[in-house]
């Protein structure tokens, strides 16, 4: 054991280097390309210290975005029940979240997903790794079909949030999310277990 | 007559003064409450001049959001015919315009929108009174309902644009837009003039 007040600075150092490492190697490879070890080895740190300071990858590629919620932990909670209620879950899930403290870090985060091309991959393989896949998995979707009912998901899921904490579209940013999530609720419901047109 | 030659330099400041003056009243004020006046006032210019340079209220602020279209002239055209099938035509023309040279600009502003909020104030102007307001008055719709339904219907149009071009989320990134227009257009029908819950 080291003592742990000489070496505090030095840690906060090596967790800062680990987390640039990772959103560079996140971006570039991809959430499924990107392993431990090569962020490891772009911080020029041991693989054990990642895993030592962040646990797994899923852990610390949401450090590694300043992301303030768990998707992991949120989603299989909310998408559990019904399969004809999940779109109104998933709207209602949401709007808890970003009507919460959260809400504004995870505002931030939204932001600087549009603020260049380097972000948007980060939130693209979130979205895509960490939301939609799980979603995907809780709510048994055809394997077919998954991708773009999740994909068609995103983009009411997204426009929602863009326009109520964003650009506050009224009525849309004062309404009450229950109202909310009975308006939007069933788009989202048929793009995850409705029929789609042939595409 | 003043000899052009060598007014020019003059005039490209008188120019970007004024519509740097009409984004900070735009935001400030909103679009309704802005007057070519203010914004004058605000460039210390001649009211005169700005009608001179810029013409209408609406093509100033088209000019100070670096807006590369022009909805009052794209948006009768697409909202023409019935009622019935103004949600995919109001999708085609989305996916028309981003999907055209002038995307890579519209693109930049969408990105704008989320940098700060100031400007997602002008954004949030230009898409209630550029767009829905006129998307409302073409199609007619009850002026009790017209603001829900016009708010919900950017919901899905501006989430459809945060996935296809900002996230690039497959298959929606990369689908043809006919495609896209058929599965997204009848969330945007319903917004527009199907029943909605008790809200």
């Amino acid at each position: 054991m080291v003592r742990r007040t000489g070496r505090r600075p030095g840690n906060q150092d090596t967790r800062q280097s680990i987390l640039h490492a990772a959103r560079a190697v996140f971006a570039e490879r991809g959430y499924d390309k990107a392993s431990i070890r090569a962020i490891a080895g772009a911080a020029e740190v041991d693989p054990a210290l990642v895993h030592h300071y962040f646990g797994t990858k899923d852990k610390l590629f949401l450090a590694s975005m300043n992301m303030p919620i768990d998707p992991s932990k949120l989603l299989p909670e909310a998408l559990a029940g019904p399969r004809e209620s999940a779109g109104v879950r998933l709207v209602g899930l949401v709007l808890r979240i970003w009507d919460s403290p959260a809400g504004a870090a995870a505002l931030a985060v939204f932001r600087s997903a549009l603020s260049n091309e380097w972000t948007a991959r980060l939130m693209r393989e979130f979205v895509v790794t960490q939301v939609l896949r799980r979603a995907v998995t809780e709510l048994s979707l055809d394997p077919a079909e998954a991708p773009i009912r999740s994909a068609l998901t995103a983009t009411q899921i997204a426009g929602l949030l863009f326009v109520r904490y964003v650009l506050r579209i009224e009525p849309v940013a004062s309404m009450p999310a229950e109202a909310l999530t009975r308006a939007v609720g069933p788009s989202v419901q048929h793009y995850l277990t409705g029929d789609l047109p042939q595409l």
